[in-house]
Protein backbone atom coordinates (compact mmCIF):
# COMPACT_ATOMS: atom_id res chain seq x y z
CA UNK A 1 0.00 0.00 0.00
CA UNK A 2 1.04 3.82 -0.87
CA UNK A 3 3.24 4.84 2.40
CA UNK A 4 1.32 7.96 2.85
CA UNK A 5 -2.35 6.70 2.47
CA UNK A 6 -0.79 4.22 5.48
CA UNK A 7 0.25 6.42 7.58
CA UNK A 8 -3.06 8.24 7.01
CA UNK A 9 -5.12 5.12 7.89
CA UNK A 10 -2.68 4.38 11.01
CA UNK A 11 -3.41 7.59 12.41
CA UNK A 12 -7.59 7.72 11.74
CA UNK A 13 -7.23 4.17 13.17
CA UNK A 14 -5.58 4.98 16.22
CA UNK A 15 -8.64 7.76 16.98
CA UNK A 16 -11.70 6.70 19.86
CA UNK A 17 -14.14 3.87 17.77
CA UNK A 18 -12.58 4.15 14.35
CA UNK A 19 -10.34 1.40 13.82
CA UNK A 20 -8.86 -0.50 11.26
CA UNK A 21 -11.34 -0.89 8.79
CA UNK A 22 -13.15 3.24 9.79
CA UNK A 23 -9.49 4.14 9.22
CA UNK A 24 -9.42 2.70 5.31
CA UNK A 25 -13.24 3.76 4.94
CA UNK A 26 -12.50 6.68 6.10
CA UNK A 27 -8.94 7.65 4.34
CA UNK A 28 -10.63 6.33 1.07
CA UNK A 29 -13.40 8.78 1.46
CA UNK A 30 -11.26 11.78 1.86
CA UNK A 31 -8.93 10.64 -1.07
CA UNK A 32 -11.67 9.76 -3.34
CA UNK A 33 -13.53 13.24 -2.92
CA UNK A 34 -13.65 16.00 -5.10
CA UNK A 35 -15.19 18.96 -2.99
CA UNK A 36 -12.43 20.13 -0.66
CA UNK A 37 -13.28 17.96 2.93
CA UNK A 38 -10.05 16.87 3.69
CA UNK A 39 -8.18 20.05 3.51
CA UNK A 40 -11.24 21.37 5.41
CA UNK A 41 -11.20 18.77 8.23
CA UNK A 42 -7.22 19.44 8.33
CA UNK A 43 -7.78 23.44 8.73
CA UNK A 44 -9.91 22.68 11.51
CA UNK A 45 -7.90 20.47 13.42
CA UNK A 46 -4.70 22.86 13.32
CA UNK A 47 -7.19 25.75 14.03
CA UNK A 48 -8.51 23.82 16.58
CA UNK A 49 -5.40 22.40 18.18
CA UNK A 50 -3.73 25.81 17.79
CA UNK A 51 -5.99 27.98 19.49
CA UNK A 52 -8.41 25.76 22.23
CA UNK A 53 -7.44 25.17 25.67
CA UNK A 54 -8.80 24.54 28.87
CA UNK A 55 -10.43 27.61 30.55
CA UNK A 56 -8.34 28.50 33.46
CA UNK A 57 -10.87 28.60 35.69
CA UNK A 58 -13.44 25.52 35.37
CA UNK A 59 -11.56 23.55 32.55
CA UNK A 60 -14.08 23.55 29.38
CA UNK A 61 -12.62 23.85 26.53
CA UNK A 62 -12.05 27.42 25.34
CA UNK A 63 -10.90 29.63 23.04
CA UNK A 64 -7.02 30.55 24.47
CA UNK A 65 -7.00 34.27 23.43
CA UNK A 66 -10.81 35.13 25.63
CA UNK A 67 -9.61 33.96 28.79
CA UNK A 68 -12.81 32.02 30.50
CA UNK A 69 -15.06 29.90 29.01
CA UNK A 70 -18.61 30.47 27.75
CA UNK A 71 -19.73 29.30 31.21
CA UNK A 72 -17.52 31.38 33.82
CA UNK A 73 -18.22 34.32 31.54
CA UNK A 74 -22.15 34.04 31.68
CA UNK A 75 -23.32 36.02 34.77
CA UNK A 76 -26.59 34.10 34.81
CA UNK A 77 -24.93 31.02 35.87
CA UNK A 78 -23.83 32.08 38.95
CA UNK A 79 -26.50 31.17 40.50
CA UNK A 80 -24.10 29.47 43.84
CA UNK A 81 -24.21 25.88 42.09
CA UNK A 82 -21.31 23.89 40.85
CA UNK A 83 -21.28 20.70 39.66
CA UNK A 84 -18.75 18.41 39.64
CA UNK A 85 -17.86 16.05 36.30
CA UNK A 86 -14.99 14.21 34.84
CA UNK A 87 -14.65 15.79 31.69
CA UNK A 88 -15.89 18.03 28.91
CA UNK A 89 -18.72 15.25 27.16
CA UNK A 90 -20.28 14.94 30.57
CA UNK A 91 -20.67 18.80 30.12
CA UNK A 92 -22.17 18.46 26.92
CA UNK A 93 -24.49 15.63 28.37
CA UNK A 94 -25.72 17.95 30.99
CA UNK A 95 -26.01 21.09 28.61
CA UNK A 96 -28.14 18.76 26.64
CA UNK A 97 -30.90 17.91 28.68
CA UNK A 98 -30.84 21.52 29.86
CA UNK A 99 -31.32 20.25 33.88
CA UNK A 100 -29.05 22.26 34.91
CA UNK A 101 -28.11 26.12 34.52
CA UNK A 102 -25.11 26.74 37.10
CA UNK A 103 -21.35 26.34 36.69
CA UNK A 104 -18.81 23.46 36.14
CA UNK A 105 -16.03 22.05 37.00
CA UNK A 106 -13.98 19.40 35.52
CA UNK A 107 -11.22 17.71 37.00
CA UNK A 108 -9.90 15.86 34.12
CA UNK A 109 -10.61 12.08 35.11
CA UNK A 110 -10.97 9.97 37.92
CA UNK A 111 -8.54 8.68 40.85
CA UNK A 112 -7.28 5.36 40.14
CA UNK A 113 -5.02 2.78 41.06
CA UNK A 114 -5.25 0.50 37.72
CA UNK A 115 -4.66 3.55 35.53
CA UNK A 116 -2.07 5.15 38.24
CA UNK A 117 -4.31 8.33 38.41
CA UNK A 118 -2.99 10.17 41.18
CA UNK A 119 -4.91 13.70 43.23
CA UNK A 120 -1.88 15.41 41.33
CA UNK A 121 -3.58 14.62 38.08
CA UNK A 122 -7.06 16.32 38.88
CA UNK A 123 -8.06 19.47 38.50
CA UNK A 124 -9.15 20.13 41.87
CA UNK A 125 -6.42 22.39 43.73
CA UNK A 126 -8.56 25.75 42.84
CA UNK A 127 -12.18 24.16 44.01
CA UNK A 128 -11.79 25.86 47.73
CA UNK A 129 -11.10 28.93 46.32
CA UNK A 130 -13.29 28.82 43.37
CA UNK A 131 -15.88 28.34 46.13
CA UNK A 132 -15.66 30.61 47.92
CA UNK A 133 -14.99 33.59 45.05
CA UNK A 134 -17.90 32.73 43.30
CA UNK A 135 -20.13 32.03 46.33
CA UNK A 136 -20.84 28.34 45.40
CA UNK A 137 -23.80 27.06 47.90
CA UNK A 138 -23.63 23.49 46.55
CA UNK A 139 -21.70 21.65 44.25
CA UNK A 140 -23.16 19.04 43.00
CA UNK A 141 -21.43 15.57 42.02
CA UNK A 142 -22.08 14.59 38.24
CA UNK A 143 -19.27 11.69 38.41
CA UNK A 144 -19.98 8.29 37.02
CA UNK A 145 -21.39 5.67 39.56
CA UNK A 146 -18.62 3.07 39.88
CA UNK A 147 -16.20 2.56 42.22
CA UNK A 148 -13.28 5.24 40.79
CA UNK A 149 -15.73 7.73 40.49
CA UNK A 150 -17.26 7.28 43.94
CA UNK A 151 -13.59 7.10 45.46
CA UNK A 152 -12.74 10.09 43.71
CA UNK A 153 -16.14 11.97 44.85
CA UNK A 154 -15.40 11.29 48.45
CA UNK A 155 -11.09 12.75 47.59
CA UNK A 156 -12.91 16.14 46.62
CA UNK A 157 -15.36 16.48 48.79
CA UNK A 158 -12.18 15.80 51.78
CA UNK A 159 -10.26 18.37 49.47
CA UNK A 160 -13.24 21.35 49.38
CA UNK A 161 -13.45 20.25 53.24
CA UNK A 162 -15.06 22.62 55.77
CA UNK A 163 -13.35 25.30 54.00
CA UNK A 164 -16.86 26.78 53.09
CA UNK A 165 -20.81 26.64 54.24
CA UNK A 166 -21.47 24.34 51.15
CA UNK A 167 -23.66 21.62 50.58
CA UNK A 168 -22.88 18.71 48.80
CA UNK A 169 -24.91 16.64 46.58
CA UNK A 170 -25.24 13.96 44.16
CA UNK A 171 -27.02 12.42 41.15
CA UNK A 172 -29.89 10.06 42.31
CA UNK A 173 -28.86 6.33 41.52
CA UNK A 174 -31.78 4.05 40.44
CA UNK A 175 -33.70 1.93 37.51
CA UNK A 176 -33.22 4.39 34.49
CA UNK A 177 -36.56 5.75 32.58
CA UNK A 178 -37.87 2.68 30.44
CA UNK A 179 -35.15 0.26 32.62
CA UNK A 180 -36.80 -3.51 32.11
CA UNK A 181 -36.10 -5.12 35.82
CA UNK A 182 -34.91 -8.08 33.83
CA UNK A 183 -31.79 -6.02 31.82
CA UNK A 184 -30.77 -4.26 35.70
CA UNK A 185 -27.84 -5.37 37.30
CA UNK A 186 -28.14 -6.66 40.86
CA UNK A 187 -25.95 -3.41 42.04
CA UNK A 188 -28.11 -0.80 40.43
CA UNK A 189 -31.16 -3.06 42.19
CA UNK A 190 -29.88 -2.75 45.43
CA UNK A 191 -29.23 1.44 45.03
CA UNK A 192 -33.04 1.72 43.44
CA UNK A 193 -34.51 -0.53 46.76
CA UNK A 194 -32.54 1.33 49.16
CA UNK A 195 -33.53 4.83 47.92
CA UNK A 196 -37.18 3.53 47.20
CA UNK A 197 -39.35 6.83 47.52
CA UNK A 198 -42.91 6.55 49.72
CA UNK A 199 -45.98 7.37 47.23
CA UNK B 1 -20.40 25.12 22.20
CA UNK B 2 -17.35 26.40 20.91
CA UNK B 3 -17.58 27.22 17.23
CA UNK B 4 -14.28 26.00 16.82
CA UNK B 5 -15.30 22.55 18.61
CA UNK B 6 -18.27 22.49 16.63
CA UNK B 7 -17.14 22.54 13.63
CA UNK B 8 -14.07 20.09 13.84
CA UNK B 9 -16.92 18.00 15.59
CA UNK B 10 -19.22 18.03 12.67
CA UNK B 11 -16.54 17.49 9.85
CA UNK B 12 -15.92 14.49 11.29
CA UNK B 13 -18.94 13.39 12.13
CA UNK B 14 -19.59 13.25 8.19
CA UNK B 15 -17.05 10.92 8.09
CA UNK B 16 -17.95 7.01 7.25
CA UNK B 17 -19.34 5.20 10.06
CA UNK B 18 -18.38 7.90 12.81
CA UNK B 19 -21.01 9.98 13.37
CA UNK B 20 -22.55 12.47 16.06
CA UNK B 21 -20.94 11.06 19.42
CA UNK B 22 -18.48 9.34 17.44
CA UNK B 23 -17.16 13.13 16.30
CA UNK B 24 -17.24 14.23 19.53
CA UNK B 25 -15.35 11.83 21.62
CA UNK B 26 -12.80 12.27 18.48
CA UNK B 27 -12.16 16.09 18.54
CA UNK B 28 -12.23 15.79 22.24
CA UNK B 29 -9.61 13.15 22.20
CA UNK B 30 -7.48 14.89 19.96
CA UNK B 31 -7.93 18.40 21.93
CA UNK B 32 -6.53 17.18 25.13
CA UNK B 33 -4.05 15.30 23.58
CA UNK B 34 -0.75 16.56 24.49
CA UNK B 35 1.28 14.46 22.27
CA UNK B 36 0.77 16.43 19.17
CA UNK B 37 -1.72 13.39 17.47
CA UNK B 38 -4.04 16.48 16.07
CA UNK B 39 -1.33 18.00 14.21
CA UNK B 40 0.12 15.25 12.83
CA UNK B 41 -2.96 13.75 11.23
CA UNK B 42 -3.87 17.70 10.04
CA UNK B 43 -0.35 16.98 8.42
CA UNK B 44 -1.00 13.54 6.69
CA UNK B 45 -4.51 14.60 5.54
CA UNK B 46 -2.93 17.53 3.69
CA UNK B 47 0.09 15.50 2.08
CA UNK B 48 -2.34 12.39 0.96
CA UNK B 49 -5.08 14.81 -0.22
CA UNK B 50 -2.39 17.08 -2.12
CA UNK B 51 -0.08 14.06 -3.72
CA UNK B 52 -2.16 11.21 -3.78
CA UNK B 53 -3.87 11.25 -7.09
CA UNK B 54 -5.82 7.64 -9.09
CA UNK B 55 -3.32 5.55 -11.45
CA UNK B 56 -3.87 7.11 -15.24
CA UNK B 57 -3.83 3.15 -15.78
CA UNK B 58 -5.89 1.11 -13.59
CA UNK B 59 -7.78 4.02 -11.20
CA UNK B 60 -5.51 2.51 -7.51
CA UNK B 61 -4.10 6.27 -6.12
CA UNK B 62 -0.88 6.05 -5.87
CA UNK B 63 1.68 9.08 -6.02
CA UNK B 64 1.02 11.66 -8.11
CA UNK B 65 4.19 12.27 -9.06
CA UNK B 66 5.20 9.01 -9.78
CA UNK B 67 2.94 8.21 -12.78
CA UNK B 68 1.42 4.65 -12.65
CA UNK B 69 1.02 2.68 -9.43
CA UNK B 70 3.02 -0.23 -7.53
CA UNK B 71 0.76 -2.77 -9.33
CA UNK B 72 1.07 -1.67 -13.25
CA UNK B 73 5.10 -0.84 -12.10
CA UNK B 74 5.23 -4.68 -10.86
CA UNK B 75 6.10 -6.74 -13.65
CA UNK B 76 5.71 -9.53 -12.17
CA UNK B 77 2.38 -9.00 -12.42
CA UNK B 78 2.13 -8.94 -16.01
CA UNK B 79 0.71 -12.42 -15.74
CA UNK B 80 -2.22 -12.25 -18.31
CA UNK B 81 -4.90 -11.87 -15.38
CA UNK B 82 -6.73 -8.35 -14.81
CA UNK B 83 -9.18 -8.41 -11.90
CA UNK B 84 -12.26 -5.47 -12.15
CA UNK B 85 -12.98 -4.59 -8.73
CA UNK B 86 -15.20 -1.52 -7.62
CA UNK B 87 -12.79 0.36 -5.36
CA UNK B 88 -9.54 0.56 -3.86
CA UNK B 89 -10.98 -1.02 -0.75
CA UNK B 90 -11.80 -4.14 -2.71
CA UNK B 91 -7.91 -4.39 -3.71
CA UNK B 92 -7.02 -4.02 -0.22
CA UNK B 93 -9.38 -6.55 0.70
CA UNK B 94 -7.88 -8.79 -1.95
CA UNK B 95 -4.60 -8.09 -1.02
CA UNK B 96 -4.57 -8.99 2.18
CA UNK B 97 -5.57 -12.58 1.03
CA UNK B 98 -2.87 -13.20 -1.45
CA UNK B 99 -5.43 -14.92 -4.18
CA UNK B 100 -4.48 -12.86 -7.23
CA UNK B 101 -1.52 -11.52 -7.99
CA UNK B 102 -2.07 -9.84 -11.23
CA UNK B 103 -3.65 -6.21 -12.68
CA UNK B 104 -6.24 -5.10 -11.41
CA UNK B 105 -8.80 -2.28 -12.85
CA UNK B 106 -10.79 0.26 -10.52
CA UNK B 107 -13.98 0.92 -12.45
CA UNK B 108 -14.88 3.43 -9.67
CA UNK B 109 -18.30 2.48 -9.08
CA UNK B 110 -21.57 0.59 -9.88
CA UNK B 111 -24.14 1.49 -12.68
CA UNK B 112 -27.48 2.70 -10.62
CA UNK B 113 -30.55 3.77 -11.90
CA UNK B 114 -30.92 4.77 -8.64
CA UNK B 115 -28.03 6.68 -7.59
CA UNK B 116 -27.88 8.22 -11.02
CA UNK B 117 -24.71 6.28 -12.09
CA UNK B 118 -24.06 5.97 -15.80
CA UNK B 119 -21.81 4.34 -18.08
CA UNK B 120 -19.12 7.62 -18.44
CA UNK B 121 -19.20 8.01 -15.04
CA UNK B 122 -17.50 4.46 -14.59
CA UNK B 123 -13.52 4.00 -15.71
CA UNK B 124 -14.13 1.50 -18.29
CA UNK B 125 -13.11 3.52 -21.69
CA UNK B 126 -9.58 2.57 -21.61
CA UNK B 127 -10.52 -1.30 -20.89
CA UNK B 128 -9.80 -2.60 -24.64
CA UNK B 129 -6.70 -0.61 -25.28
CA UNK B 130 -5.45 -2.30 -21.62
CA UNK B 131 -6.30 -5.73 -22.32
CA UNK B 132 -4.53 -5.37 -25.92
CA UNK B 133 -1.72 -3.42 -24.33
CA UNK B 134 -0.23 -5.81 -21.80
CA UNK B 135 -1.75 -9.08 -23.35
CA UNK B 136 -4.24 -9.80 -20.82
CA UNK B 137 -5.83 -13.15 -21.34
CA UNK B 138 -8.44 -13.20 -18.60
CA UNK B 139 -10.49 -11.01 -17.15
CA UNK B 140 -11.39 -11.48 -13.60
CA UNK B 141 -14.90 -9.78 -12.20
CA UNK B 142 -14.78 -9.71 -8.46
CA UNK B 143 -17.53 -7.13 -8.13
CA UNK B 144 -19.97 -7.07 -5.55
CA UNK B 145 -23.07 -10.04 -5.93
CA UNK B 146 -25.80 -8.00 -6.44
CA UNK B 147 -28.18 -7.26 -9.23
CA UNK B 148 -26.09 -3.94 -9.62
CA UNK B 149 -22.69 -5.26 -9.53
CA UNK B 150 -24.18 -8.27 -12.19
CA UNK B 151 -25.30 -5.37 -14.79
CA UNK B 152 -22.33 -3.57 -14.53
CA UNK B 153 -20.31 -6.98 -15.00
CA UNK B 154 -22.08 -7.31 -18.30
CA UNK B 155 -22.01 -3.80 -19.31
CA UNK B 156 -18.43 -4.28 -19.09
CA UNK B 157 -18.34 -7.31 -21.06
CA UNK B 158 -19.90 -5.33 -23.53
CA UNK B 159 -17.76 -2.40 -23.59
CA UNK B 160 -14.61 -5.28 -24.03
CA UNK B 161 -16.80 -7.40 -26.77
CA UNK B 162 -14.81 -9.39 -29.30
CA UNK B 163 -11.58 -6.82 -28.99
CA UNK B 164 -9.83 -9.66 -27.68
CA UNK B 165 -9.19 -12.98 -27.21
CA UNK B 166 -9.74 -12.63 -23.35
CA UNK B 167 -11.75 -15.42 -21.40
CA UNK B 168 -14.30 -14.11 -18.76
CA UNK B 169 -14.73 -15.46 -15.19
CA UNK B 170 -16.30 -14.24 -12.14
CA UNK B 171 -15.61 -15.38 -8.27
CA UNK B 172 -18.26 -18.48 -7.50
CA UNK B 173 -21.44 -17.47 -5.39
CA UNK B 174 -22.20 -19.60 -2.45
CA UNK B 175 -22.46 -20.51 0.92
CA UNK B 176 -19.41 -18.72 3.16
CA UNK B 177 -16.57 -21.09 4.89
CA UNK B 178 -18.04 -21.56 8.35
CA UNK B 179 -21.81 -20.45 6.63
CA UNK B 180 -24.60 -22.16 8.85
CA UNK B 181 -27.24 -22.91 6.37
CA UNK B 182 -29.70 -21.10 8.86
CA UNK B 183 -28.35 -18.33 8.84
CA UNK B 184 -28.04 -17.97 4.45
CA UNK B 185 -30.74 -16.24 2.58
CA UNK B 186 -32.79 -17.87 -0.07
CA UNK B 187 -30.37 -16.24 -2.90
CA UNK B 188 -27.04 -17.17 -1.47
CA UNK B 189 -28.93 -20.74 -1.29
CA UNK B 190 -29.96 -21.09 -4.36
CA UNK B 191 -26.96 -20.34 -6.07
CA UNK B 192 -25.29 -22.20 -4.06
CA UNK B 193 -27.30 -25.21 -5.25
CA UNK B 194 -27.37 -24.59 -8.32
CA UNK B 195 -23.28 -24.19 -8.51
CA UNK B 196 -23.25 -27.97 -6.70
CA UNK B 197 -19.77 -29.64 -7.40
CA UNK B 198 -20.05 -33.33 -7.58
CA UNK B 199 -17.64 -34.99 -5.44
Amino acid sequence: MNPKIEKLIKLFAKLPRVGARGGQRIALALLQDKTGRGTALANAIVDAVENIAPCPCCGVLTDRGIGTCEFCRDASRQNGQLCVVRDLSDVWTLEKSSVFHGRYHIIGGLLSGASGVLPQDLNISTLPSRINDEKITEVIFALPNTVEGKTTQHYVMSVIGDTANVNFTELASGVPLGGDLDYIDDGTLSLAFGGRKSL
